[in-house]
C-alpha cells in the first residue's frame, strides 16, 4: 500500500507554520504498515492543486490531503476536490447539526460563514469532525481512496485516529497483514553521532535484511531499526534479538524507545521509586519543569520549582550563600551545588536538580564563554555537578541543558556514573 | 524566480522528526521574493530520491535539497547528485581541514568516517560548513540553480543565511527587483477565527489585488496579508494601509506583526518602561517563565518564577492561606489571586501573574472539569484575575493558557481591559 500526503498552504511553503500535520499522518500510517513513499507542500491555488491531485492519485493507492478547509475565502481545497472529480456541493444534514452544536456548546453565535461548512462534495462520504466545524471526506475511486482532512492539528488527529486508520485497517485488511515489517527507535543522548556510528558500525545490520538510521538532533541521537521478513514472528525476534546486541555495546546511552521522551522515562522512574522531585533553575528558566509536567500525574513526583533568576532569588530562596555569589560568580560549579542542595532543603523533596549557565548569544567572558553550564544534583547520599559546554544559540543551550539535566537525573536513578 | 525544496529522510515522511529545515529554507527564499512553489518529502532512496531532482529540477529555477549527508550509511543524497549530474568525488581540502578543525575544538578523535566527508561532486561549489562536518554544494546548470545542504537544523540555518542566500541575491539581483510583492503577518489572539473573519469579511481586499489568510492555532490567529503592485514604493504604501483599516477594526486582539512572539512583545515592554515580574505557577509547571526566558537579556525584567506544584509550595513559597485552599481548592480564583500577590510580594516586582488550573488528561470534576484555569495578575494598582475554560488536551491547555497569561500581562502593560 503506497500513500501519498498533500499538505496545503501557503503559510506551510514560506515557513509560517511547521508542518506538523504531514508528520503526525505519516506516523499514524506506518503504524499500520502502510508505506509512506513521499509527501509535498502545495499553496492555496487551484491550479497547483490540481496538478498535485492528479500526479499523486496515479502514483499511489492513498492520498491524504490536509488543509484549505477553513471557512475563509483562502481555503480551495474543496472546490479543488469538486472539480478533480467532476461532481458537485450537496448539504450534509448531520454536519450541520455538528456545526450547530458545537457553537452553541461554545456559547458563540453561529455564522452564515460556518454554515456554509456543511457542503460536502457529492460522491464524498463524510469524515465527522468532533471538535471542529470542517468535516474531512473520504472518496473511492477503483481500488483507491482519496481523504481530505481540515488543518487544525488537534481536529484532523482526531479524525485521523478513530476514522481515518480503522477504515484504511478494514478497506485493507489482506494487503496490510501480507507485509511483516518491524520497525524500532531507540532513542540515545550523550554521544555524539559518529561516535555512536563507529560503536555499532561492526554489527553489519544491512547483510542481514536490516537497515539502521541515525538521527541526530540537540537531544541526542535516535537511532531507527527496520527489519522485514516473510512472517511476522520472524521479523519480532529480529529486532528483538538486534535490540540485545545494540543495548550490550551502547546501553548506558539509551533511555527509551519508539519516541518515548526522555522526561515520560524519568516521570514513571521516579513514580515508581515514590521519590519527589524539586528543581532550581536559572539558565533553563523553567524549561526543565515545563517538560517534567507536561507527563500527565506529574504532580505525584514533581514538588516545585524554583527559577532563581536574579542573585537575590537564589539567596532568599534557595539559600545560596551571597558571598559565595560574590567570590565564585552565579554560573559556578559551587553555587550550582548549593542550588541543588538548597531547593532540595525548603521543599522536603528526595532529589534536587539544578542548572546555571549563560545562554547567550552575549553575556559571556574568557573563562566563562557563552554556552557555560553547571548542572547539579543531590539525594539523600550523593551531591554532585559538572560543567558543560555548548554553543552560542540561546534556545538550543537552553534545549541541550534541559535534556543534559533531565539525563543526569535519569542516570542518578539508574546508578550509572555520567562520565564517560 | 520558482524555486522547490526537498527534504530527504524517512524519519520525516514517518513523522519522527518534524520538518523544520523545509519551514525555514522556505521562510528566507520567500523574504527575497523567491517564489516557493512547493516543496517534497522523499525517503533514503536513491530511486526516489533521483526521481525527485529530475522532477522538480525541470520545473524550477531554484532546487534546495536537505538532508542525507551525513557520515552514516543510510544518507545517500551525494550519491544521488553524482548520478543524476553525472559527475564523480574529489576530495576537497579545504572542507577537511574544516572538518579537522571541529574536532580538535571539540577534543574529541576524528574519524574515518569523518574524514570521508570531505569528498565532494567534482562540478559542485562547496559550500562550507562552519558548525559541522557535512559540507553542501552549489550546482549551476543553464540558468538554473541545485543546492544541497546537511539536514541538522542549525548546521543547515547558518549556510542558508550566510551563503545561499547572499549567493542567490548575487546571481538574481534582476530578477528578483523586478517583483514588488510585499507580505505583512498580523499577530491576533484572544479571537475565534470566524469572528475575525466577520469583523474582516466587508474588507474586500480581493478585489484591491490583495489576499489575506487566516492561520489559526492554539496560539491565536495569524492574519497573512499579500500585495503585489508595478512597483515596490505602490506595494510597501497599499500594505501600511491595509493595515490602518485592520488595526482601526481589531486593534485590541493584535500583539505583534511578522512572527514576532508575543513573549518577546511583552518582554520588550516591561524593559522599556523598566518594570520587573516575577510569576508563580502552579498547571503551567514553568511554561510561561520558559517562553520569557528565551528572550535574550531577560534577566532585565524576568526577577524570578515559583513553580508552586504541590500545596505546600503555594503556602511556604508564595504565603497563599492554607485554610482558603481547603475551603476554595487549590484550583480556583482566590487561590490564584493570592499566588499572583505572593510572588509579587515576595519578590518586590512591579508585576506577579499567577496560574492554576486542571491540565488533564484527569483529575476534573463536575463543578471544574478539565481545562478549568484560572489566570491572575496584580501590580502596584490592580489585582484581578480571570477563569478561562479550555479543552482536554494537557500540552494543547497548557499552551492555551501561557498564551493568555502572557496576553493579560500584554493587556495589563497597555491598559487594555481583558473582557470582549
Amino acid at each position: 500500500m503506497k500513500a501519498h500526503i498533500i499538505t496545503i498552504g501557503d503559510e506551510i511553503l514560506i515557513g509560517q507554520t511547521l508542518n506538523t500535520n504531514a508528520a503526525f499522518i505519516g506516523e499514524q500510517l506506518n503504524l499500520i504498515s502502510v508505506d509512506v513513499i513521499s509527501s509535498s507542500v502545495v499553496g492555496d491555488s487551484e491550479e497547483f492543486i490540481l496538478a498535485e491531485f492528479q500526479r499523486t492519485f496515479e502514483q499511489n493507492d492513498i492520498v491524504i490531503v490536509t488543509g484549505g478547509l477553513g471557512p475563509t475565502h483562502d481555503d480551495v481545497t474543496r472546490s479543488s476536490i469538486v472539480k478533480f472529480f467532476d461532481t458537485e456541493l450537496v448539504e450534509d444534514r448531520d454536519v450541520l447539526t455538528d456545526i450547530e452544536n458545537i457553537f452553541k456548546k461554545r456559547g458563540r453565535e453561529i455564522t452564515e460563514t460556518n454554515k456554509d461548512q456543511a457542503l460536502v462534495p457529492k460522491i464524498a462520504e463524510v469524515i465527522r469532525n468532533k471538535k471542529g466545524t470542517a468535516p474531512g471526506t473520504w472518496i473511492e475511486m477503483k481500488k483507491k481512496v482519496f481523504i481530505s482532512l481540515p488543518g487544525v492539528p488537534y481536529e484532523m488527529k482526531d479524525m485521523m485516529k478513530e476514522i481515518v486508520i480503522p477504515k484504511l485497517l478494514d478497506k485493507y485488511s489482506k494487503d496490510l497483514t501480507k507485509i511483516a515489517k518491524q520497525t524500532l527507535i531507540i532513542m540515545t543522548t550523550g554521544i555524539a553521532e559518529s561516535h555512536l556510528y563507529e560503536k555499532l558500525r561492526d554489527l553489519n545490520l544491512v547483510k542481514e535484511g536490516t537497515t539502521m538510521a541515525f538521527l541526530p538532533s540537540q537531544f541526542g541521537v535516535k537511532l531507527r531499526l527496520t527489519v522485514t521478513a516473510p512472517k511476522p514472528d520472524e521479523a519480532k525476534n529480529k529486532i528483538t534479538e538486534i535490540e540485545q546486541i545494540i543495548r550490550s555495546k551502547i546501553g548506558r546511552y539509551i533511555y527509551g524507545k519508539n519516541e518515548e521522551s526522555i522526561e515520560n522515562v524519568v516521570a514513571k522512574s521516579l513514580i515508581d521509586r515514590g521519590l519527589r522531585l524539586s528543581v532550581a533553575e536559572s539558565c533553563t528558566g523553567g524549561l526543565i519543569a515545563n517538560r517534567l509536567t507536561n507527563f500527565a500525574g506529574s504532580s505525584r513526583f514533581f514538588e516545585r520549582g524554583v527559577i532563581a533568576y536574579s542573585n537575590a532569588a537564589k539567596v532568599e530562596l534557595l539559600k545560596v550563600d551571597e558571598d559565595l555569589i560574590q567570590e565564585k560568580g552565579a554560573v559556578s560549579l559551587e553555587v550550582c551545588l548549593q542550588m541543588a542542595e538548597g531547593v532540595r532543603a525548603i521543599s522536603g523533596a528526595d532529589i534536587g536538580l539544578a542548572t546555571t549557565g549563560i545562554m547567550g548569544p552575549t553575556g559571556g567572558s574568557d573563562k566563562k564563554p557563552v554556552g557555560t553550564v553547571f548542572i547539579g544534583i543531590c539525594d539523600e547520599k550523593v551531591v554532585t555537578a559538572r560543567e558543560f559546554h555548548f554553543g552560542d544559540d540561546r534556545i538550543l543551550n537552553k534545549e541541550r541543558t534541559s535534556q543534559a539535566a533531565i539525563e543526569m537525573l535519569r542516570r542518578n536513578l539508574l546508578g550509572i556514573p555520567y562520565e564517560e
